[in-house]
């Protein structure tokens, strides 16, 4: 491994685990780094899978199929992101998503098997990348919680608020920085033309400023409009 | 503990630890049972927590905040059901949820520091709980994942279709279970009343079969929708 020095100990998987664990950590779970070429696929959907992945260099995408089996991009992935939790977690449940190469990447495959049962072996380090990998998941918990509410209220203009309020929350501040219209669209599930009309309006009210890529909501009358 | 005979290795959290690891489990990581009585709080939103909770007895519900500061029901929780788990994993994440006992409850609280850190001291049994405590997480995951795609659909046909096509793979049969219409109406986040017209024109084109508690697809007609 020291041949590479990828720096495995800055991936958020190994926060707060000293480089040399880290290599005792990968000797005690036979985790193994492996190569895809751009445009390959590192994951086939419903495809068994034993190991958690961890992108250590490059970029990849998410590939949703909808319910007549076509694929449709869902996001991207780049260093430091996990991939194949779910399959190697739950290999009775059928999972459909796809995972391909941007660019050539670099993945870190941990055996799932090997990974629970290295307490023993690995003591303080264990549980500490237990903490990391508990944390990346229930991270992904609360970000799907928040979406869920999101598209769970019935204006867009109620939508393009909490939006806007969890941004705050997350930014840690009232000017927050927000992807272009269409992404902006896309993530509110809803017709970029019926956004950028709903956004005049509630310019026009007073309710929000924006910016190239930034919006604030005006406290006071967001508070006062229910 | 042995007093009080609660089957605890019956929980999904113990699922495959032998009755006598879980009392060691217990020991070890310093978990005690308590009891909440009916109408009292079991956690508090926005409260430090560092334990992870498991419903041993009883019945509880979770109330989600909306961006007004009001509490509406979000849903309920039963024996075995995992709590606080978001709280004591990211305790530098605001937590908006409140969990209140429907009847007087029981609830194993497992100190998270303690269970990250005794692998070494438990070994096997850590490994068990450590994969069942990951189950229970991606599980929620999938669910979550399902609940945004459908919530996703841009029309409540397709929200119901999806739904129900979800339901089939999670029940492995055509004919699903479905709960009420109030329920079923919450769970597509929907009007009532649209949703018994939608039902009745997708009866009428022959896309659905009903009955009291149950629904079918017509797997032909559906699959030719498009």
């Amino acid at each position: 491994m020291q041949v590479y020095h990828l720096d495995l100990h800055e991936l958020p998987l190994f926060q707060g685990v000293p480089a040399a664990e880290v290599e005792q950590f990968i000797a005690a779970t036979g985790a193994k780094i492996k190569r895809v070429s751009r445009g390959a696929r590192i994951l086939d959907a419903y495809k068994e899978n034993h190991n958690i992945g961890v992108i250590v260099e490059g970029e990849a995408q998410v590939l949703a199929e909808d319910r007549f089996g076509n694929e449709n991009v869902s996001h991207n992935l780049e260093r430091g992101a996990m991939l194949g939790s779910t399959s190697a977690i739950m290999p009775q449940v059928p999972y459909d998503m796809a995972i391909e190469a941007l660019t050539d990447v670099l993945v870190l495959w941990i055996p799932y098997q090997a990974l629970l049962t290295a307490g023993p072996k690995l003591g303080r380090t264990h549980g500490l990348v237990m903490k990391n990998l508990l944390e990346a998941f229930c991270r992904k918990n609360v970000l799907m919680m928040q979406k869920i509410k999101i598209l769970s209220q019935k204006t867009l203009r109620e939508r393009l608020i909490l939006y806007l309020l969890y941004k705050e929350q997350r930014q840690g501040k009232a000017r927050v920085h927000v992807p272009g219209r269409v992404q902006l669209a896309k993530e509110l599930e809803c017709n970029r033309s019926a956004l950028t009309r709903e956004i005049s309006s509630m310019q026009t009210e007073g309710l929000l400023h924006t910016g190239e890529d930034w919006m604030e909501l005006d406290a006071v009358k967001i508070a006062a409009m229910d």
